[in-house]
């Protein structure tokens, strides 16, 4: 598995979200360019709808409250121009990159999991979104201490 | 100006919102098939991740809250490709469909305006988004009334 390089991630904190709070709402929109490797975190209380460019290559990533200790929801956009070759492709690409990408979501907020220990156990859930049955998926991704 | 068909119109709404509440944080995500000239809102207290395309042809907006009364703002993703040429057609398009898209929200959301009567004086100001100066820009588009 490629690993992250931390000088090649941005993080940007938005209105309403600190390095600690909140855990329910906080929401991550992680993009990168393809040229260069840069990755780009933006966390905030909604999804950066500016960030994610029409490629919909971008990794998106909620806490969600589930009885004692939320989860992490992350989700990818695995459709593209309706054509389930595209589907076979993006779904093959998004699973490659997915650990670097939760990598990239443990590390850039990485004070957050000093504060809240215990959501470093908690599950993460990745919802592959299709409109193909072959393609569209909800599993179990380990927890984010896995990926740092 | 083309004008909306409510018969083409779908509406749904997600968990948190009804009818008539909330205000601050409703958000619209409007998407379209080009086939059908269906067009499908969706109403929730996030925009639907989901449904927005690899085409990014989608028209979101929330209530944002501003002194006495919130205002409308609108958000379309107009880069695409990487390509001034795109930008320049997709600026284009939906400066074409955004009436239609604004009286689709105004009526998909009717009862809400019923109920909020002064919101239908509130201002609609809409972001084109996009990373070429020459089409990134934020514009006062009139009131609610104006679409209903």
């Amino acid at each position: 598995m490629e690993r992250l390089d931390p000088d090649k991630l941005s993080v940007e904190f938005r209105t309403g979200v600190t390095s600690e709070e909140p855990v329910i709402g906080r929401k991550y929109t992680l993009t990168h360019s393809d040229e260069t490797g840069e990755l780009y975190l933006t966390i905030g209380l909604d999804y950066a709808v500016d960030q994610i460019s029409w490629m919909r290559d971008e990794v998106l990533a909620e806490w969600v409250p589930h009885e004692e200790t939320p989860f992490l929801q992350v989700y990818v956009y695995v459709d593209g121009a309706n054509d389930s070759f595209v589907s076979e492709i993006r779904d093959k690409i998004f699973r490659r990159e997915l650990p670097l990408a939760l990598e990239a979501i443990r590390y850039g907020d990485r004070y957050f999991f000093e504060v809240h220990p215990k959501l470093d156990q908690a599950p993460i859930w990745i919802y592959f979104g299709s409109k193909d049955p072959d393609y569209n998926s909800f599993e179990y991704w380990g927890t984010p201490a896995d990926y740092a």
